[in-house]
């Protein structure tokens, strides 16, 4: 048995980290362009990254410490992905580290991490002359998640308490920032989580798979897969106290309550949308149905327009390729069933019962498969005309 | 060596064919809503169907047929698509295709295809009696073609004159609809060619399956697959003609010119896109990598706001998990060279020069990977606020 309370404090609610978020001029108007998270010390890390071939410099960067390195500080900077930069781009990430190591002493093995414009190399003097702001015994996490944005309308930031049975208490905090999967031009996803547990190592990689498996991994804004996504855990054990189970049950909380702030926040996205697919043939199979639902453009736009068009669900979930038969299938908007097992439910009185519902700021769509046991639920949003207007025009 | 000729008269080009369209009150103010494709002699037939696992009724109905029919009759409607209808749905084209057997003698294996809303009976009454405005001597492919279309904004029709070297000759004649590769409320892709060439039944399949690899395999409005797309062959053999060579070049000519055609008239499209990528590890990579351009919703609306924005369509190649490599890449905007092997092209007058291009009605992005001699190209539009509104706004 276990508590969990919701704090204030972001990243820095854990025992032991500061941050803050700074000007470096790379946002028009002085905006908070670049973040710090800086532990006082050394700190266990775990990450995930982009599965993108063309992996930016910063990720690049990481993979190049020896295996179990420990870090004390994370350095973050937004209009620039550092990505498609070739080895000048991973030759800036290694200067702009050694500057800031210059700078402050006792900086052990820094991580950066980027997101922005594709293609374009790193302002480094800009961001190297910025750390003249930074001030390492400062807890600003609201300017720190607001450093880290791009067209994300809202930051996003959450921190948990933990306590055990015996009253003993750990924390898990954690940012993060991206309102599309991708977007390549000027934004992406990126999550840093920062926790006093003293979890063990050989745990951080198990549980951030098994808790992205359903948040981060479960998520779908356009369908795309960035250069620069990064999720990292950072661990410094100040509390003395862990618990797997409530460890992992508090990630998944915060992983899950980040990963839908970005659908929500999805660009031009007016609602949050949970594609619940179950009874299929297994697990895998109720991902690849879900997350086809929450990536189609036609079920996209008719959500948009409140169109209860559950044709387009069928459809979707026909062309996905996993196992399933009219005769079998049940389709349900909210708890309004309009398709089941072959009979359609969909007159007018039916149809203005799910129009109701897809008014809504949030609801789920579910489609039973009767096929079998397996079940996965993926969030996504709506696409009307304010995610063209973003696209299509953002550079112009 | 052969010449082919563009010549007039749609499906009933080849001789010994007949079709029209008339109004069976489907559609709103009597628009044309039933056609056929009638054949006065017996013809071998192909198809190739839809992998949607929700295939509608009509296909239901073709598959029930024993191998190796023959047919004299097609029948279509458009505004329902009979999918998601069970049992009553197939009985439903089993009764059609009675009357129309009962109104016409010596109809043999009669065809039925549908498209239009999802979930929805047929109106088999009104289709039934629409036979009465059947004249079997009619050759108004016109009309044939205008009854067939949904969403489509202009109807879809080619014909060709084949001639050998010894001066004997054959025809290939077909007509076409789509607007999205699907759009499950109101439309999906039909295609029917006919041909008076004495092409064997083995070389049907062969090479409609060959030549819809390059057309309408490579083709994406929205990504997803309809419940009712079908391509169909009919050849009565009447001009005793055939050459294997030239007949299969004169039907990719046909359904390259129809397929290129669909994505043209995508809803909300502004433009016809080739995206060809080059230098893959194969064509199997190659056609991938490719598709997955034409299907990215950060790449079509980039290409609608005219932004020639490279780092999109790099990471679009990076996350399709095709072996690529950032120092052996290639990118050019027509024929402008924006990124080449690491170096980045991409000031102010690249990025003019390629906008530019983008502002044409039709261009091609080509990505050369350079692992490989895999190559293909696939065809894809922009996407814009006329998508949104269509898909969103249709039933409302």
């Amino acid at each position: 048995m276990f508590s969990v309370f919701s704090i204030d404090g972001g990243v820095v609610a854990p025992q032991g980290f500061y941050c803050d978020g700074v000007s470096a001029g790379l946002k028009k108007d002085n905006g908070l362009d670049v973040a710090f998270i800086y532990a006082d010390s050394l700190c266990e890390v775990e990450g995930i990254f982009t599965k993108n071939k063309f992996c930016a410099a910063p990720i690049l960067h990481f993979k190049s410490y020896p295996k179990d390195f420990k870090t004390n500080f994370v350095l973050v900077n937004s209009k620039n992905a550092n990505a498609l930069t070739g080895d000048e781009g991973l030759e800036s990430v290694k200067e702009v580290l050694g500057g800031l190591q210059y700078r402050f002493s006792g900086i052990q093995n820094p991580i950066m991490s980027s997101t922005g414009v594709i293609g374009v190399q790193l302002p480094k003097v800009k961001i190297i002359e910025s750390f003249n702001k930074f001030d390492l015994s400062q807890k600003n996490h609201n300017n720190a998640a607001e450093a880290i944005m791009t067209t994300d309308s809202f930051s996003k930031t959450i921190a948990f308490e933990v306590v055990l049975e015996d009253k003993r208490s750990f924390r898990i905090g954690a940012m993060c920032k991206g309102a599309g999967m991708i977007n390549p031009s000027l934004a992406t996803m990126l999550c840093f989580i920062t926790t006093d547990a003293s979890i063990p190592k050989r745990d951080m990689q198990e549980l951030l798979l098994k808790a992205a498996d359903s948040t981060f991994n479960a998520i779908s804004v356009d369908g795309d897969t960035s250069t620069n996504d990064t999720v990292l855990l950072l661990s410094n054990g100040k509390s003395g106290v862990y618990d797997k189970e409530a460890f992992l049950f508090t990630l998944e909380k915060v992983m899950h309550k980040l990963a839908t702030d970005i659908v929500r926040d999805g660009e031009g996205a007016t609602k949050l949308v949970a594609f619940e697919v179950k009874g299929a043939k297994n697990k895998e199979e109720a991902k690849r149905g879900a997350k086809a639902l929450s990536q189609s453009l036609l079920v996209k736009t008719a959500l948009f327009g409140c169109d209860p068009n559950w044709g387009r669900i069928a459809s979707t979930i026909g062309a996905s390729g996993i196992t399933c038969n009219p005769k079998t299938l049940e389709i349900y908007f909210g708890d309004v069933c309009v398709y089941q097992k072959g009979v359609i439910y969909f007159n007018e009185e039916y149809e203005q019962k799910a129009a109701e519902i897809l008014k809504q700021d949030s609801f789920k769509i579910t489609c039973v498969l009767g096929v079998g046991e397996g079940a996965f639920v993926a969030y996504g949003c709506d696409l009307g005309y304010e995610y063209v207007k973003i696209n299509a025009d953002y550079r112009s």
